[in-house]
């Protein structure tokens, strides 16, 4: 253990699509396990011993962790997006293990402490609240701006509850699956789920925006159809997030994007959002209890994995507790 | 009536400072009242008719208005701050009337329809709400950031509710007073009011930010004193935003601002902040009913201008009923 | 003539890709000439007379214009957009006459009078440099980034300047005419001319960034083949701007513009860029005369709109004179 | 030497104002010489030996070196703005040694190449040159902004010469030195050089921008006087930049900066400015020769000093040079 790192026993491990993806088909894109490699990179857990230069940590104290450790003198690094960084080195990511491990050794400065009132199942979650944070942030929310969340997925959820507590006024949600609808419609009052295999999505932007349009859309479905008519959902001077990942390159109308000057932006992973969701978390503006289904003890992680493979429509997060 | 005019019956009408300063001085600053001048611009009303080109009201519909008419060809409105036309009319400001009257014509791009959720009353309470917007929308606000806000009067209080609905974790508010702090701190539950009679502020943000400093700073009060470590409250990289108006100028310390590159914004009125104060206003994340402290009909007019005056600690904003 | 008018006695007037297709095809997507229609949106002239409320202007001023005129009490021109209002009266877009005339009556608040170093033949470019203009302003330009533009016709080109003059340190041009790069590349010393017939523009612009990218690409071509390795120019971070208007929708690979978290805008016409054209213009930080290719007097119009229609690749800019 | 180090001859060193009251007094505020101390933190020089993880640069390249080495893992740092970080160690600020010695050992990623057509000379003046950059960076120039720089030292002149060439359209530089406004005024055509001894600058920025004001305002003499009428030389919605350093608190009007609402931003050294300070240089669009006053041999290095410490008007850069 390094002077600026801690150790720390793992608590809380939630199981994410990629988890899942590599402990079915071994692979990712790129990304091919060769040896037995451990799993998992959502994860909180508990000091156990702190490096000589750690000072804002002890043990005893409940954290949760980044996942990724980017090369800190990359230029990336330098300009202020470390997650930008290719040498990054992410659990879980082959041939980098994940911390699905009974203890794991880790930068002081990607620890985080969880305020007194989160709890190690949703330090657990902060990681993918991270990519929904990210998400919000790069849409530079203006206060009571309206959004309009494309996809009602773990991801899509957790950027219409990051969307709504950093700034705007209402958030609609769309999906075709009215079980996940229905989980996001009951996280906060200020949530209106739209099901579009039965509701045209841009009339009730419409409607809800006396024809204006959402000030911000955030695309966190990655399916094709979904680009086909983005722009519609927009206000003039408005933007699009793209946060989920389409399988291949999508067709976008670019002229109706400069009809109304639209900004695209991107996210990839986050930087510097662990400390705002827990600021979120802690003064209770975020609330993300409902989201986590179900919590199979180590010994049945299995079991949690095939849970978390067959995707049950109202299921949003599984996770697996080492306690 | 113009063709792009609505004619509209007023109903509630909020008593602001500068109502009472005219009211009692007859002057502020180089404006002054020379004839007799209807007083008021925090107002709600009912549309009673429309001119030819306005479509987007009618008869009947529950409206606020914003006081300040600029001139739409001039450079600054050109560029998107309209509010910085040196050339508005703007009611109550002399030799401009008020709109403490029966009826008024204004311009429709001015008159904006109140949500159903949106009282009357609450409807008077936009134009001051609009400048906490204002200072909100100018901090730029990232998901979760902390503020402080230094002065707990009625724009201070404004200022806090519009930064926590607009996206940060927390506000803090200080003042001497601690009638209003209770106000304040009653107001929604992520706002901690800090009573610097017998509190230090700059520890208490420190103790709350884990030794950081805030992300913003809200100074609300005017109060010469306030600036003189302002800039101890901020984080790295944070924003000050001047809210207040001091009575003369004051002296800041450029140096210690330099060391953590702080950024100041100011604020003058608002543009294009009553179409987002009626959002959160009416999607429930912003709640404003508790400021209005009391209501007078008409014919005590003089009764509400003298509560207004006397400014009792625990007052937030006195109003009057035209209905 | 209205108080907040002027009239104006045409002098040059540049013949555009537009006036072109009008006179070629009578019809430009949902435009349709219907009647007799007069073309020309760029344009100079000399002021005959004002309307009584106009100060900044007067008799015998040189002045260019802009040729749309939005509503201004339209949201999109009090949020500071105005060029996003759908109902502005665009000169020459059906059924709206255009300026090839000699005298025009237009709003005073969008003209502009010349500064005395730049004559009427660049007054009449000002109205495609403002597009440049724009793209290079929506780039929000660090002082030393590097930008690319594919696309080295008329717009490309003026957008090349515009980002050198707005702070870029060098600007990388792409085409497949020669003829088109020479007069990009001996326009300005860092205008970079890259021949994509026979040279890679993703190795060329490694090799020119240390293998990091620009922070900046405009897209000028609106050729479909160009969108397919557009993120692959572009640094981690950066900004692709869309000026080109593909005929159709385009394909776009949002995964790999994700990898390095790349925003892109979207340009329509301009807002608030003529001062800023003039003011580079009057400084001689931007040179455009070597892109005025050759200006016909009025009887031989036609002969000018035949020229700009066989488009010679060498040329630029055809211009009619009124003189 | 560490893995990602790399060893250095130095060849010019510039001697700063902070080196000449070191050399004279011994102390700056709080940092105090108490051992003997190798004086100098503007360097170039060239790489003798790189660590084995060092890839962008070999023996024999010429360098330059930013002098500060912030911790990679603090907040500040990992937010992107490193130069924030009060752990700092910076050459020449007791009790670091400076770089006005043979060799230094200085990390790989605060070293950076030269282009071929920038000297050695030229290399030492990045660092001064990078506040400018920073300077001008921060005030988020916009193409064709006008901007008024009140000072005409070296870190003005500088300043004047990054906003000019990252995007200004004119730079009005104001001292009461004649000859310090000679330099500046042969630096760059566009730079406007005004005598505040005998000329209204408020008046001058007024002609020269149609009574608008300056979008930009770079306060960069830290003389107490300078701040009086600082926001009359802003246009609404301008930005003043605080980039001098002035002895003591300053008096600020705050509501003449809320008239305009006036952005003000400050300036603390710079971050990730050396390579856009060298893409400028190396394009050619800036230009600082003659900027250089005269070199001393490395032998002659205290009548370098007892120059420096006279300060002729006319003088700007005192280098030394170890070749």
């Amino acid at each position: 253990m390094g002077k600026d790192d801690v150790r720390i026993a793992i608590r809380n491990v939630g199981v994410c699509g990629s988890d899942v993806h590599y402990y079915k088909h071994g692979v990712i894109g790129p990304f091919v396990v060769r040896e037995p490699m451990v799993l998992g990179h959502e994860a909180s857990g508990v000091v156990v011993a702190v490096g000589e230069n750690v000072t804002h940590l002890q043990p005893g104290d409940r954290v949760c962790m980044e996942p990724g450790i980017p090369d800190l003198q990359s230029r990336a690094s330098l300009e202020g997006h470390y997650n930008l960084d290719p040498s990054v080195r992410f659990w879980a990511t082959p041939p980098i293990h994940g911390c699905l491990t009974p203890e794991v050794v880790h930068p002081a400065s990607f620890t985080f402490k969880l305020p007194d009132t989160v709890s190690l199942a949703e330090g657990a979650m902060i990681e993918p609240l991270a990519t929904g944070m990210q998400a919000a942030d790069k849409a530079r929310i203006r206060p009571g701006d309206v959004a309009v969340v494309v996809g009602a997925g773990t991801i899509g959820i957790l950027t219409a509850a990051s969307a709504l507590a950093g700034g705007c006024s209402r958030v609609i949600i769309a999906d075709l699956v009215q079980e996940k609808l229905d989980i996001a419609g009951h996280l906060v009052d200020s949530i209106i789920p739209v099901n579009i295999a039965t509701e045209n999505l841009a009339k009730t932007v419409g409607r809800l925006t006396d024809g204006w349009g959402a000030q911000i859309v955030f695309e966190a479905s990655g399916s094709p159809k979904a680009y086909d008519n983005l722009f519609d959902l927009a206000c003039p001077g408005g933007c699009v997030v793209m946060v989920g990942m389409p399988p291949k390159p999508v067709t976008l109308d670019i002229v109706s994007m400069q009809a109304k000057e639209i900004r695209i932006e991107s996210v990839f992973r986050y930087a510097n959002q662990f400390p705002r969701a827990l600021a979120l978390l802690g003064s209770g503006k975020l609330n993300i209890k409902p989201l986590i289904s179900k919590i199979y003890p180590f010994n049945d992680s299995i079991a949690a994995f095939d849970h978390a493979s067959q995707g049950a429509p109202g299921d949003v997060k599984i996770q697996i507790s080492l306690e």
